[in-house]
């Protein structure tokens, strides 16, 4: 019989919130009913959203009526106190009451938040920021993606080691492949700190990942890879940049296709074929930054996403509870 | 009157050549009458390419049978020594018999050869490697691409001042704007050195370009600023995923359109629209790395590039030759 997953969900954080993230939870149960959800909020507003879609045994509200605001600093945030509903989610898992713990709000204030609330995992330095990329035969880990702008070779492998579980977390029956993000293939190529971890990685032994040395930018999509290391300042400045290129390609190529009566005729007859294309890139699909390192997970829903993006990160939980993330770093850090 | 524009080419260099040169230069004559080209390679292979589309008048052939590998080391390239067809183009704008000089060849040779035969402008420390890149409204400027791995505040404003000036030599009708690639947009962010930069340039009197502060890898193609500054490392990072991403999309988008009989059908339909945004994104508009901060600028083709590539990167080194780039960034750098 499986375990009953029990989810700190923060109600308040984000665009749209609490409506998106109840009517996530709400979508999210349907195919997940090993879930139990403590829903940390306004308990009147949270109550509108709910109406009777779920059954009462599958939820809690812990009412609070403290919020972080998303214009506040990191530090703005963790100084609105003990009583915000993203601090109460926090604690929730650090008094072992729930396994996971997601947010849709103030991404500063999460990650301040939850190293001022939760331990290091034995043996790692610093926590760092993942998230999903899609590539041609599935989908990557990336991390750091900018909780961590300098790092050591040290903090680097620990990336590696973290970022190959949370892929088997994710996807139990694929191999992990690791590769460090570089400007070249050659073992030479790159600054010290980059050159140093992959002579570390390459004399490590009982690694559970497979090494795959360097990848370049250009690269990283093909699949050859799927677990992919970087600093924090080049990891953000990677996944930002592929974000900015598919929405100029995805608004040229609209432009192209409904600039005249032909492009709009040829869309509308191939519209099956295009919402294919878009559904393979919806961004919705990758929803979800990751904060790894600490002894609990705590996942990042997008501010801007809807209950289906905010659902899909509730499907991250899910898979990373089940997948043990925090026992197999435990495992392979040593 | 014009002034006649002389071009070094390095005729031996990339993939398909030299008949991909040749053929390149044969086009670009055609918009671009006030060519001489100095042409350095094989003088058999290259007048079986030549034959008699070109008026004597515009071109010589300097003869040599001495190249450098496209498979070869930089230090290797250099080694293959004085009669390469590389060296010989760049020593030809050395001794001032050329006013530019490209190449399709070994990239690593490339930079090395001018470094030691090309003196540095006075008061720039670093050379870059820059390229041009597509965004909403126009086309960027981006650098440094990977020429300096580490770089200082120093170089960074030294990348700022010779960003611009290609910009203006190349869009003479339009407004430097010069922005650095960060993290993030608050002032407060970034590493020491690119905080550092963002203060000195703040301060600093008598800009020939609008300073825009940081920008985003999502804002990179946004067409809000066209000059976009990096280290190296960062700089290639963000280019390579862009094009990476690029090719995942196109790819993606191709199998969504020829995936069954109504994509065929309505692909076929929309051919024009569907060829107008490839044109748009078509990687041979773009064609052409450039090297600055010598006193002569290194135009580097895209090795794997055809002839309307190559035509694309002379069309580029007769508009900085007539923008007078190198007079530009001396009266800009003071």
């Amino acid at each position: 019989m499986h375990k009953t997953i029990k989810i700190a969900v923060d109600a308040m954080g984000g665009d749209g919130s609490p409506k998106k993230v109840i009517d996530g939870i709400i979508h999210h149960y349907k195919n997940n009913l090993d879930s139990f959800y403590k829903i940390f909020g306004d308990k009147n507003e949270i109550n509108k959203c709910l109406q009777d879609f779920l059954p009462t045994t599958c939820y809690e509200i812990i009412h609070t009526e403290d919020v972080v605001k998303g214009t506040d600093s990191p530090l703005e945030g963790a100084k609105r106190g003990k009583k915000t509903s993203m601090w109460l989610a926090i604690e929730s898992v650090k008094e072992n009451e729930s396994d996971i713990v997601i947010s849709a709000g103030n991404t500063g204030a999460l990650l301040v938040i939850s190293k001022l609330n939760l331990k290091m995992i034995e043996n790692i330095d610093k926590p760092a920021l993942s998230a999903l990329w899609p590539n041609k035969t599935g989908m990557s880990v990336v991390l750091d993606l900018g909780a961590n702008i300098e790092c050591s070779s040290k903090n680097l492998i620990d990336f590696s080691i973290m970022g190959s579980s949370l892929f088997k977390s994710l996807y139990p029956n694929d191999n992990a492949k690791v590769a460090l993000l570089n400007i070249g293939t050659e073992e030479i190529k790159g600054n010290e700190v980059i050159k140093e971890t992959y002579q570390k990685i390459s004399q490590r032994k009982n690694l559970d990942f497979e090494f795959k040395g360097y990848i370049e930018g250009n690269h990283l999509m093909n699949g050859d890879v799927n677990v992919i290391v970087a600093d924090g300042f080049t990891g953000n400045i990677a996944l930002k940049t592929a974000e900015g290129t598919a929405n100029f390609i995805t608004s040229e190529l609209k432009k192209a296709m409904t600039g005249n009566f032909i492009g709009k005729l040829s869309s509308l007859l191939n519209i099956t074929n295009l919402s294919k294309f878009k559904k393979r890139l919806d961004p919705r699909l990758y929803n979800g930054a990751i904060f790894i390192g600490l002894n609990s997970p705590v996942i990042k829903s997008h501010g801007g996403t809807d209950y289906i993006g905010f659902s899909n990160s509730l499907s991250v939980c899910s898979k990373i509870v089940k997948g043990n993330l925090i026992e197999k770093i435990r495992n392979n850090i040593k």
